[in-house]
């Protein structure tokens, strides 16, 4: 008999996890949820909130948000009248403790939350025992927990790189790289994905020279052509030095910082010396501790578990959503799989489209999209046509003295159905949420094009990118 | 016989009379577009671009972001550890300087459409002159032009007052409200509308103490009454006095400023002393000296066009768009009226939604709506369910520090339809656009319930308020 008894019990409490213990809650389920990070809270618990709230989206946003401050102060003001009464600086750890304060508002929001729909908390390490009639026994903690239906969502770690310790003082992965005490003058980053480009752009914009190292021989294969093009353009300019196809070598770390030896695209020998080094290669899915093989649970050889288009895993009543399945690592994505899987236990007709789950990069100018890439309608071989305009025809734009990027649509050229949507520029995080409900509605781009958007935004870009798919913006 | 021959001429060339042009151009139509205002670009010629362009949305935003930006450093850059080393100080010319850079840019860029387009710009005040069998003949400065089809898109002046003179120097409508030479120390506004607060908004920001009075009893009848009263108290704790259901005296303008005397709410005789007084009282269609009597074109009491829902007038091929015909004086309204009517003259199915503009007033929080707000649902007898949620739910917002506001969602209580949304908070004007999407797709509450929206984005908050109306927040 186990120590406690549930009908849904979700294994992590990151944004997948305490969404789907939530919404099972809410659909009538006794529902506990068990979470054993190390960011405690100020009772010593474990924090909910994942990767995503803890170390990830939410405190990146907050650092992002007063660099970008920052970088408006030192470059945008003179020119606007608004007078400093002196050189612009930046106390890291004052930055830092209001990021802190954000991280603990919202974790302690979900806890909050919990609370108010009736989850239990369980701290402790989730790790499965056994499968018998009564359902799962899972070993959280020194508990046992029974639970007729489990959700795995253990959420992903960073991947390290052989020969390269991660200390998070002066290497760090995405944990290290939100806590520096200072500003490095130099910066390493390994890694152009996006966070490595979110916190090489913080430190940038703070005076750090910062290096960024990438592998793959293109720059952000994941977005579209034009957009990794005009990206690689402005970041640069901003004075990221951004290097694709290199291949890193021996790491040695000394009192000074790190001496990084790596060949360069042409396979030439070069060294980058820097006082930090932040390794962003990339993330593993958290299976290891699960205990998988005690149940029978699948994991393929990536460590991810496998899972049906639904989040339903080989095992009744075991299915697994987030950073541990296949799909974009996202938190978006995982909190859609979350209720999609309660409401499956609720016999509900859940439903997930992983084909329309947005991406965002939030660098200065910010970078999203939704659907299919150019690259990628060419080698599917449809045929599309593309209407793209950039922001510097646009009045909001000109007006916030932003006017970098373009928004870029792409739609069938026979039934004009909008097949991608691709923005980079001042806000994009928030104007691809228009896209995508177009996108989810099946809409055209003359869809977009009648409808009437708001006088001066930026959202209007949008609205010409659709007009553009038919050859006719009013103002471009 | 005229001087010259169009397919199609434009009267006015703001944003419903450019666009008109511009579309009817693409169409292949031999257009022109006739525009008279007092704002004279560099060759000494009317700017096109109208009131939005040259003395309304635009210049506005631009004055909105600065003093934003200028507010943002006095008070949040301390917390977030940006420093400064001083007084943050404002100079008002170069801030104006920059302002008019940007209209410049924007105005200048329509000429280029022109160019690009193929739209004949004609200097000069349009007034009819006769009708016959070619068409209609029209006087334009010294010429006439004789055109099959015309569209009048004259726009809208300021509304003054009686016994109150616009100088537009101690005395200003919008136009004034745009040039200070310094920060006024008190600063007067007649009228709570959109103008009122955004310019008592960026004047307030940079310094001014400001008082506005409103003659209504209810302040801003024309939002949903949540939002009207959720901006009242944040406006009030900004510091804008506001006034409603004051009755204006005797105003007397003198070296020091103006003396105005008013009776409050309570009948209680008052006065206000300021320095500058902005007058913001709505606005009044131009039809003053078209000529409308030479060809029998219809205006009505208030001196708007009588026009149908595609704009027709009562003549034959007289179309008339924008701020001079009925519905919302809004720059977006005016263009979509302007591709509308374009179209219709090409023979096709032109059509504008008017139940779906979106309406935006550019303080901070930005407020932005769509639909029926829920007074109006209440007057109409419509059974409905609310989904509101605040921005202090939101990590965006906390992250970016300004989580005031909320997201309201009317919708159907029967069908499940959304009726309306109401935003309060950052972004709004951008977050809208959604929900005007969603509803011009005829959609649901669940189906926006049910779409994916990137995290962390501030459209979280207009996802949740759908998950709201049916009671199932996530977040709160």
């Amino acid at each position: 008999m186990a120590d406690k008894q549930f009908d849904v019990l979700v294994i992590g409490g990151g944004p997948g996890g305490y969404v789907a213990a939530i919404r099972a809650a809410q659909l009538g389920f006794k529902t506990a949820c068990a979470e054993s990070n190390p960011y405690a809270d100020p009772k010593g618990e474990p924090r909910l909130g994942g990767t995503c709230l803890n170390v990830g989206c939410i405190p990146s946003k907050a650092l992002l948000h007063t660099s970008h401050l920052f970088e408006e102060a030192e470059h945008s003001f003179e020119g606007q009248g608004i007078k400093l009464g002196g050189k612009v600086g930046i106390d890291v750890p004052t930055m830092i403790a209001r990021k802190n304060k954000v991280v603990d508002q919202l974790t302690q929001g979900i806890k909050g939350l919990f609370k108010k729909n009736k989850v239990a908390f369980l701290a402790g390490h989730g790790s499965f025992e056994s499968a018998g009639p009564g359902g799962y026994t899972v070993r959280v903690g020194n508990e046992t927990v029974e639970a007729r239906h489990v959700i795995v969502a253990t959420g992903s770690r960073p991947r390290h790189l052989p020969g390269i310790a991660v200390d998070n003082k002066t290497v760090c992965d995405n944990v290290g790289a939100l806590d520096f005490d200072a500003v490095p003058k130099r910066l390493g980053v390994i890694g152009a994905g996006v966070i490595g480009l979110e916190m090489g752009s913080v430190w940038r914009r703070l005076g750090s020279e910062v290096t960024v190292l990438e592998a793959l021989p293109e720059f952000m294969p994941f977005a579209d052509v034009d957009v990794a093009k005009e990206a690689l353009k402005v970041f640069t300019k901003q004075g990221l030095n951004i290097q694709t196809g290199v291949n890193i070598g021996e790491t040695k770390v000394g009192k000074k910082g790190v001496s990084l030896a790596y060949t360069d695209k042409d396979g030439n020998p070069a060294t980058l010396e820097c006082d930090r080094l932040i390794v962003s290669v990339g993330r593993v899915p958290n299976t290891d501790g699960l205990n998988a093989a005690a149940v029978g649970l699948g994991v393929n050889e990536r460590g991810q578990i496998v899972v049906d288009g639904h989040c339903r895993t080989n095992l009744p009543n075991v299915y697994a959503v987030g950073d541990v399945v296949r799909g974009p690592m996202l938190a978006h994505k995982a909190m859609e799989e979350g209720v999609m899987v309660a409401e499956l236990i609720a016999g509900q007709a859940g439903h997930c489209n992983l084909e329309l789950v947005p991406g965002v990069i939030y660098t200065s100018p910010e970078i999203a999209w939704v659907g299919k890439s150019e690259q990628q309608l060419k080698a599917e071989g449809v045929a599309y046509r593309v209407g793209k305009i950039p922001f510097m025809a646009n009045g909001r734009a000109l007006g916030t003295g932003d006017p970098t990027g373009f928004v870029k649509m792409l739609a069938d050229a026979s039934t004009d159905r909008i097949l991608g949507v691709h923005i980079i520029g001042a806000n994009a995080s928030e104007l691809i949420s228009e896209a995508v409900v177009a996108m989810e509605f099946a809409g055209c781009a003359e869809d977009l094009a009648r409808i009437c958007h708001a006088h001066p935004t930026l959202s209007e870009v949008v609205h010409e990118a659709a007009l553009a798919c038919d050859k006719r913006p009013l103002h471009f």
